[in-house]
């Protein structure tokens, strides 16, 4: 098989780990495989470039932030070359430049265009292990590019699409995906698989073991997915997870995970007249201002007027309530108002495409611990409540429980 | 005027050195000139990260150590560009391969090529400062390598003389080169101009100012290499020392300086039989195992024996002394011994070429101190001699004194 294996920088973020690395790579190997590895910088690296860089600069220009972060990479992927030649491998690290991993130029959220898989190929055939620096690219022009936070996974599923590989898998410090929140539901329980549509959902509701685009581009070229822990130790399965095509096993759960994320804010725009184009010059204003929306709510019209709600990460709140003002005051509605103490819960499960009821389940089970539903959205395999923040943690469990995901007894 | 910059290592030691560093660019360009900038890993960097190789591996490929160390520079160009845009000049920075500086792939030691200076030219004809990775080049196969230590220098000089700058500054903590070692000789005086046949001499002897490859480079090209303080301050000299072919005022001088080296050890081999081909079999048997042999000394042939003395560098005693004692065993040769507690004192001056005499003067100067001297060996425009270590600096002083090299009273 051809095996593409990615570590993150806790798997990489002493000399320790890079041996144990190294002797995990070199045993796949020895097992038969062709082995392509993708790493990130070791853990706190990353960081302590960025932090370089904005005491040089108040706003660091991103081409040349793109050429020092990128050196991150570069040396732990030397690095784990060094460690696997001395298990007696031919190995040798590679840039994303070195493998023509082409992407646009938009510096620090670039994307891929082309990788040289035949040069990858080549070296495969004879015998070499490649250590790939995930994360990085170079543009047409030859100056360095990095894909963006959680880019590592990204570079993976990228490389082993153009590879055709037989599996990516992706080595990180949990053992796979959960149910929940195993920080929150103590009885979360590990899945064995799932498919790429429910991982997507999972992935953008706030799961954080995989990057969404990874995810995306997986199920783009049906990339077979393995989440696995770096890490052996009693408890932690070697199997993790495998996101993969959807088949007929799966469709027998109703709700595979319940996912939570306390990151958003609410607005609410009051009685906005109801005529054609002001919801899509509200929303044209924040996507201009690079604000995602998710969630939005419009209730049933009154008197020719109507409330709009949506949710906006937090981080961007302030200047979206600022815009949401402006646009108000414009289009004559009322007034704005917002809510930063909100959460969202929601049940993500392939099974839902064919049975009804799932969401009038999860609204009774909210019920009966009393806890509001503020807003609710959801797409074929998805449904989301906004609730008040403080009840959050209580909502999981609850449909965790109510939902049967748990363990069994 | 075309102006290559050289920062080393501690001139861009901190963010604070970063800063003056780039305001010294941007003043320069604005006063008119076209500059390129060529620095050095932040202090430290390249040994923390050589530090990081050898504990993962005993002995690190040396084309990963290569790929790893060269993120040293990659970091701090980037840095560089981002303080130099920020004073409001056009900047980028640029890697070895960036600008094509393509050398051949003997790895932590490798000999440039070619450089694209066409690229160069055009982004400064479009008013860009270019920040350039000192050290660091890439092969044919796009494999990055390293010049050696000090290979900042060399690169500095490679790319000004592809672009037949009018000078080349080398910006270092020192504000020029000096008579003698300051630390040893309170009266040293900072030499303004200085023949590329001196500085060579005084470089391969011991003054550490100049990476030797940078002044054969120099040489050969005819750049005018300056070597001046990145730190301002009281009792700098803004003018450093002009490093340039040698003109009639150079001529007056006799002796330029004296330098001074405790690194070396001497080996003698004594009563080899005194036929042709034994000192090849030895030297051989040296340059095969890469120890560069310097002072040689043959005394005259009594019995058909004679003693051979020779220098090497200390940290290549034991290996020499055990493969001289094999050849030593081989010929027939009576025995070895060797010594490490030697010193070299040598003057330096393009004078000597048209003046007799200078090398008595020398041995007379060392006699009434009373210093006995074990080796001699000279070139046209040097005298060195081997004494005993403890005399070293005693020496020196003797011949800054008396040859007049002191500063005026």
């Amino acid at each position: 098989m051809l095996i593409v294996q990615k570590y993150g920088g806790t798997s990489v973020g002493t000399v320790e780990r890079i041996h144990a690395v190294a002797r995990r790579c070199v045993q796949t190997q020895r097992e038969g495989h062709q082995v392509v590895v993708v790493a990130s910088a070791m853990s706190g690296e990353t960081n302590r470039l960025i932090g370089l860089a904005r005491q040089v600069s108040p706003d660091p220009n991103e081409r040349e932030l793109d050429a020092l972060v990128a050196t991150g990479e570069q040396q732990s992927v030397a690095l784990l070359a060094m460690a696997i030649r001395d298990q007696g491998a031919v190995a040798q690290s590679y840039t994303g430049g070195q493998i023509r991993l082409v992407t646009d130029n938009a510096f620090t959220k670039a994307r891929i265009r082309s990788i040289d898989e035949e040069m990858i190929r080549s070296r495969l055939r004879q015998g070499e292990i490649l250590v790939i620096a995930g994360f990085q690219g170079v543009d047409p022009e030859g100056n360095v590019t990095t894909l963006g936070r959680g880019g590592s996974d990204t570079t993976a599923v990228a490389v082993a699409a153009a590879l055709k590989a037989d599996r990516c898998d992706i080595y990180t410090d949990v053992d796979g995906v959960y149910t929940a929140d195993p920080n929150v539901v103590s009885g979360a329980r590990k899945i064995d698989r799932i498919s790429y549509e429910e991982m997507l959902e999972l992935a953008s509701l706030g799961a954080k073991v995989l990057q969404l685009r990874s995810v995306e581009l997986a199920l783009k070229y049906k990339v077979p997915l393995r989440v696995v822990s770096s890490f052996d130790g009693p408890g932690v399965d070697p199997q993790g997870t495998l996101v993969c095509e959807e088949d007929a096993m799966m469709e027998k759960v109703l709700v595979t995970g319940v996912s939570h994320s306390k990151s958003d804010a609410r607005i609410t725009v009051r009685a906005v007249p109801d005529k054609p184009g002001v919801a899509a010059r509200l929303f044209g204003a924040l996507a201009e201002a690079n604000i995602s929306v998710d969630v939005i709510v419009q209730t049933a019209s009154v008197d020719h007027r109507t409330d709009l709600s949506f949710t906006v990460p937090r981080s961007d709140h302030a200047k979206a309530l600022k815009l949401s003002g402006e646009v108000a005051t414009a289009v004559g509605a009322s007034g704005v108002e917002s809510d930063e103490r909100i959460g969202k819960v929601s049940i993500v499960g392939a099974g839902m495409r064919s049975h009804a009821g799932v969401a009038a389940q999860m609204f009774d089970l909210l019920a009966r611990e009393g806890v509001n539903i503020q807003m609710i959205s959801t797409s074929e395999i998805k449904v989301s409540c906004v609730i008040d923040e403080k009840y959050t943690e209580l909502a999981v469990r609850a449909l965790h429980d109510g939902f049967g995901l748990g363990k069994a007894a």
